[in-house]
């Protein structure tokens, strides 16, 4: 199998701060933005200035580096200084509410913290260390997702996704973008449908940038288009990421994907979520349980700064919609591609 | 039954020129632009100052009348005046493809212009007559369209509108949203989301911009968000208008429309087409012989002037799509509601 080597790397820690492509400024500018404090990356995550599930993860972890070394500057030590640290953990894994992969990383993070008895030197050198572990798993397990995915995209597929689930949402390669990478390293007639993704459209900002940063060919159309092309038979599969799964395969994604998942329900059009195991939270029985976040209603109203609506409108901006498991194809995890019933097939790849 | 009065007139003849809103200033500004000539009139269909499947149909009868005045200023005469008037209108017919009215209302000022055998003078006057009974015609049409469909609307009822079938896509009251006006007359409980509607932004534009001139609730939503509401148990009915609707019911309307008629499918919340018989096109048996235009990719990869997207991408930019009969619960027209068998209740409609 051909190998595909990206041009991206998202977010990478460097001696003392945290260096990430900065989203906010895309397409007309590809920028690094340094990190040097702990409040400071609480706000990239949720300003989006790092966005995507696993990205956000990496970002917590590296955000928990951040604090630890604020707070060695600030004297304390011992007790207090695990304390104080296991709390700033807290704070920045509430930067948002929905993708579990915060939490995850965040919390493998507090498991160093909560087990050291050590100098505070030591015990940041030792976060800093499974900081970067993170980011290099992450990429091993895009590579790995995107091999299993390419085992289901047909020769010469259209694949259709919504938002960005690509290198740009992870430490690098991507997870649906991953399967797209792995496809077009041995078929370079397969293509992308990327979905523009109102409200902060995320898929014309960045999976186009992505994509033809790493001359994929892709095709940007509106979010209400999908249906037709998925009747004029253009689209071949759907392949989005997750920023939850839960336990019985109810995927929580940027609101807009549960639109396209009955769409490709209707076409009978495989429709498969791409994302690591990370982001399966078993804890969860269904997605009745996933947190939506409630985004700010200038998303809706204002794009670049003007108003497109008329005043006294009446605004709900969900970040998020739930896809039912019923609609799914398949979960593509670094363990292999999932299938129904999904309460089994998840507990056994967490077995394995 | 209570009356709804509308604030808004969309399109108006006034002695020797048409005055229209000029729907590309929304939302900033509401004005009012007089078009004097044929050639400025076919621009302002094209550019969309106005658009709407009913007003351009005006549009286009009221064109047909300037290019009248204009050519009798040549001295034109006799045949010649016809044969070259009729040129022009149908050059005036083809400014947009997809919605049938601007054909037919074309077509009803042809047909005076073919039986006619007196003066210049007199024929330019029967033109601007029967310009002027059409829009009264309009108007009423739409309270009948409106009153009929206020039957079907639930108490307290939320309905979801994609596009804009309003007072401004018709001379005034509405298709789609004369049916929320003749609802809400009887009912100020019923309230409206409104769909942004990618990539013209019409939904956001322009139904946010007349529902709230004439005081009507309503909340704007992204077009992907549409299934997240609807699973919520917060849409209870889909109401839309058409360009042009086949022999068998399959309705061509804005791109996107297609879209949330699948999606209200999945939750069984019944999806109604709101049009005046106008917009149906006897001649064509099925959806699939309905053109659909093809826009200029800018109204997909920039919003006021700003790219959206990285360059290099590949755009698509079908103006429409259509919607299957079996999708539709109803075809709400001036004779009544129209239901499945479509075949037999469209064609029972123009025999009444």
């Amino acid at each position: 199998m051909a190998e595909f080597t990206s041009k991206i790397r998202t977010i990478e820690w460097i001696d003392t701060y945290s260096r990430m492509v900065d989203q906010t400024k895309f397409p007309e500018h590809f920028e690094y933005v340094d990190i040097t404090n702990g409040q400071d990356m609480f706000d990239a995550i949720k300003t989006m200035i790092v966005r995507g599930a696993p990205a956000i993860g990496i970002a917590g972890a590296h955000g928990v580096v951040l604090y630890a070394q604020e707070l060695a500057k600030t004297g304390l030590s011992g007790e207090d200084f695990i304390c104080k640290l296991l709390e700033k953990a807290d704070y920045m894994a509430s930067a948002r509410p929905t993708a579990v992969n915060l939490m995850w990383a965040v919390e493998k993070q507090k498991e160093i913290i909560k087990g050291f008895a050590g100098d505070v030197e030591t015990l940041i050198e030792k976060l800093k260390e499974n900081g970067k572990k993170l980011e290099l798993e992450d990429i091993e397990i895009n590579k790995k997702i995107g091999d299993y995915g390419a085992e289901v995209v047909p020769k010469g597929a259209t694949i259709l996704t919504h938002c960005n689930a690509g290198a740009l949402a992870t430490v690098g390669y991507g997870t649906a973008l991953g399967v797209v990478r792995s496809a077009f390293a041995n078929d370079p007639t397969v293509q992308v449908f990327a979905d523009e993704t109102r409200p902060r459209q995320q898929g014309a900002r960045i999976t186009t940038l992505e994509l033809t940063m790493d001359g994929i060919p892709v095709t940007l159309i509106t979010d209400g288009m999908c249906s037709y092309f998925m009747k004029k038979g253009m689209i071949d599969m759907v392949c989005v990421g997750a920023d939850r799964i839960a336990a019985n395969g109810d995927a929580a994604n940027k609101i807009g994907t549960y639109t396209v998942a009955i769409a490709a329900k209707y076409h009978n059009i495989p429709f498969y979520v791409a994302a690591p195991l990370s982001t399966i939270d078993t804890s969860i029985k269904s997605g009745d349980e996933i947190v939506i976040e409630e985004r700010s209603h200038e998303e809706v109203t204002h794009i670049n700064g003007k108003p497109i609506c008329a005043e006294g409108v009446n605004i709900i901006n969900p970040g998020f919609d739930v896809t039912p498991h019923e609609l799914i194809a398949g979960i593509i995890t670094e363990k292999g591609i999932l299938r129904p019933d999904y309460n089994k097939s998840i507990s056994d790849a967490f077995r394995l």
